[in-house]
């Protein structure tokens, strides 16, 4: 097999994040599923935002938090992603270039603009999100570049993707892209109610196409219609090569064939946001596993990651990742 | 006189913040002066920005903030500035209203973008900004509405409109109106470098046209050339009603007349980000004294609303400085 140029290439929705601070009330007057991404047309993101609080603007998608979580643990790093070539749009390419990753989709110069989240962070630091897909939809299988794919060691592919329906032939087109080259491929199942959305289909990508997989409780029930975690753990043994499930407070439990690894959560001061806690574990991970490390030690380096992002606001890390792992594990 | 329909209306230029990490080499490599504001043009902003780290975006400008600030005491505010009709003047215009702010300003429909500063924030806290005027540079004398300032007990106008040249008509028109209708109009000095630019006309604008002046030490020692700040506290005095001059953590010194008061500065735990000290200060010490307050209760509010706003990034209230108020004052 060749040298690789990147760690892990992403694919994923490029979204710019609104975060707003909300209270219950105003997620219920609204009808929002607390905890919840559910999507939204443009006249309802806009009608939403109007009657939200002040906001700050940072760039998001699940992905591309990943990849900003890999960057920051010292990665080498690709994103592919559709904006459109407007003021976020740059906001968010610029975001991700100045991290280091590679970020080379074309903008698109017509249709939506990019996307938009709108966050609403409750004060017991839960996040729900309305998402407006925007120029997402324009992702087609013309965006993923085989040599880009062939040269990642990991293709690491969001579930949120399978809803703009052209970013599905570019998810099945870079799997087999991966594993034609010999490299391995990520899925993230995003949300329980994607994984509702599509569950049939995420079975059968998850036994047929995926080698790592990164679920939360919520997720890995609704996948396989489990009552409990136990029965959803072993139902996805033996799907695919290494399935990691976060349980929130409880950390983590990474499976590969007999090896059962549960790796308690990193302690935390006070939570904040835990917006990107999922896409930071399976950077923390991720970056483990490409470095060669047990997988004790890269699930521990999940946690580690999730906990640093769940302490203050925003999806992505605000301090250096690799540092402080270096810090919390010392040279192992 | 008729009963007012705003507190504070304000008048500024109409920003977003572009808030970024960045050492003192960042500042050294690229020339630029720590701790100002400097104007730039389009294309050296999207390429100061290209080199920049990853950001957040929020609202911001200097009057702006201190709306924001007189919001989030309870005041009632108005607002004119001037955005472009992009995303960034929607991220503006949303951020202003959401807070219950009166923003009627059009935006505009042609011509440059909404616009932006780049604010690097320095691991002392210290914010060194390079801001492109955009759309700021259409604000007229037009979108000064008799009524509205008619209506406001105290017109607030930044320095800063003193560089775009229509704004400062703009300015004029706004303070003269006031004047007319019985009204005070309030002048913030904004920055060392943009006094520098305007020290003649900012002396005269000082002694016939404002009321009450807020200008930080650097501020006031470059308006009146001074060596000490007892120099520029003699020079300052008589030249208009109140004059509340702010020195860091020295606190503040206010003069009216004969009367002189010194109040100490609160107590703040780790100072994270200065952006938006003097907004906050004349925010709280303006709602001291549109509800009537004695002086030296007034810059208490202020110090205390300056305190809030470093301790956390960016320039705006992260909390209910009403509720701050009311915990460190009791109900004074």
């Amino acid at each position: 097999m060749t040298d690789t140029r990147f760690d892990v290439i992403a694919i994923g929705n490029a979204i710019v994040d609104i975060l707003v601070h909300a209270d219950d009330e105003f997620l219920n007057t609204h009808g929002l599923i607390k905890g919840a991404m559910a999507l939204v047309d443009a006249e309802t993101a806009a009608a939403l935002y109007d009657k939200a609080g002040p906001a700050i603007e940072c760039s998001g998608g699940s992905a591309a938090n990943t990849i900003a979580g890999l960057a920051s643990l010292g990665g080498r790093c690709a994103f592919v992603g559709k904006v459109r070539d407007d003021q976020l749009g740059g906001v968010f390419a610029h975001d991700m270039r100045a991290i280091g990753v590679h970020f080379d989709t074309p903008a698109a110069a017509h249709g939506a603009a990019t996307a938009t989240s709108l966050v609403l962070v409750t004060p017991d630091a839960e996040r729900t999100m309305q998402t407006y897909l925007g120029a997402c939809v324009d992702l087609g299988p013309g965006d993923v570049i085989a040599d880009e794919i062939g040269g990642a060691e990991v293709t690491y592919l969001e579930g949120y993707l399978w809803d703009p329906p052209a970013a599905k032939e570019a998810f099945i087109k870079a799997a087999d892209l991966a594993h034609g080259a010999g490299r391995k491929v990520a899925l993230s199942l995003s949300d329980p109610f994607c994984v509702d959305r599509h569950r049939d289909a995420f079975a059968e990508l998850v036994s047929k196409h995926v080698d790592i997989l990164f679920a939360n409780e919520d997720e890995i029930l609704s996948l396989y219609q489990a009552e409990t975690f136990d029965a959803a753990l072993q139902a996805v043994r033996g799907q695919c090569e290494i399935a990691a499930l976060t349980r929130g407070a409880k950390g983590c439990v990474v499976v590969r064939g007999d090896e059962v690894h549960i790796i308690d959560a990193e302690p935390v001061g006070t939570v904040v946001d835990t917006t990107g806690a999922g896409d930071a574990f399976a950077a923390g991970f991720l970056h483990g596993y490409t470095q060669g490390e047990k997988l004790a030690i890269a699930a521990r380096m999940g946690n580690i990651a999730a906990a640093e992002v769940i302490s203050h606001l925003g999806a992505r890390p605000a301090t250096s990742l690799k540092d402080l792992v270096a810090a919390r594990m010392g040279n192992s």
